[in-house]
């Protein structure tokens, strides 16, 4: 397999995942808006601030590689964010309205396991390993958010 | 928590994940005439015949509840698939399209695993334990076919 194809292909990756980010950052305060939980509200912030830092450690890995981060926009976010707006703007009771937060915010977690699972595993087989470790370091906290959202 | 509102949350989600399911398996022969691995073009054929039998659980539950199937749109999914077709539209070589529908149908996975996850334990909460059970079925499912494209 060529590894100039396969370098592109984690570029293209990385650019639909830091599209994706920056739609989550931008979708969270809506959220932390609308739930009435105030564990589940801190857990969003949390996370905000959490999704900051991994949008800063994709612009380390872009830089590290030479390419511009823009240039992409993720589709599925999109679908998923209009999901959880969906969910927003329909009157339900505050305690069903948070369940239902909940249940969107764990299927944005789970894009992003599945997206930064492949893109460590992409990285490792380019044999850039520096960045496999970073990307590793946001999986890991990705499945935390979503361990925390489950309880 | 009103159980009734619960209940309507239920067949709201189960509605959603019935939308995407028909959206996959309407996806699915198009990722099988693209893939060029037989292994790869093989573990999507027996996905879309799982993917058939879901849906027809997901019926049998909707029939158990006395809800129609129909009546909501998966965004989440329409942004999945727009990202698998984006890919077979794109000129990639042979095994980079492979690796690229791979991470494409793991990110539809994961999604199908936390919408799955999210129902199973809605179900529970409302005490629909039957229902339950087949919606564990069917993420068990999900989770070994995750795992088989990790391979």
């Amino acid at each position: 397999m060529s590894e100039q194809a396969l370098k592109d292909l984690l570029i293209e990756e990385l650019q639909d995942t830091y599209s994706a980010e920056t739609q989550i950052t931008e979708a969270l305060p809506k959220m932390i808006k609308a739930a009435t939980n105030p564990q589940l509200k801190q857990a969003f912030e949390t996370h905000l601030r959490e999704t900051q830092g991994q949008i800063r450690r994709l612009e380390q890995i872009f830089k590290t590689l030479g390419a511009d981060p823009g240039g992409n926009v993720c589709e599925a976010a999109q679908g998923l964010i209009a999901e959880a707006d969906e969910i927003i703007g329909e009157d339900h009771p505050a305690e069903i309205l948070d369940v239902a937060l909940v249940m969107a915010a764990q299927k944005v977690e789970h894009y992003e396991i599945a997206s930064y699972g492949s893109l460590r595993t992409l990285a490792q087989t380019c044999g850039l390993n520096d960045i496999a470790r970073l990307l590793e370091e946001t999986l890991e906290e990705e499945k935390a958010t979503d361990q925390k959202l489950n309880q």
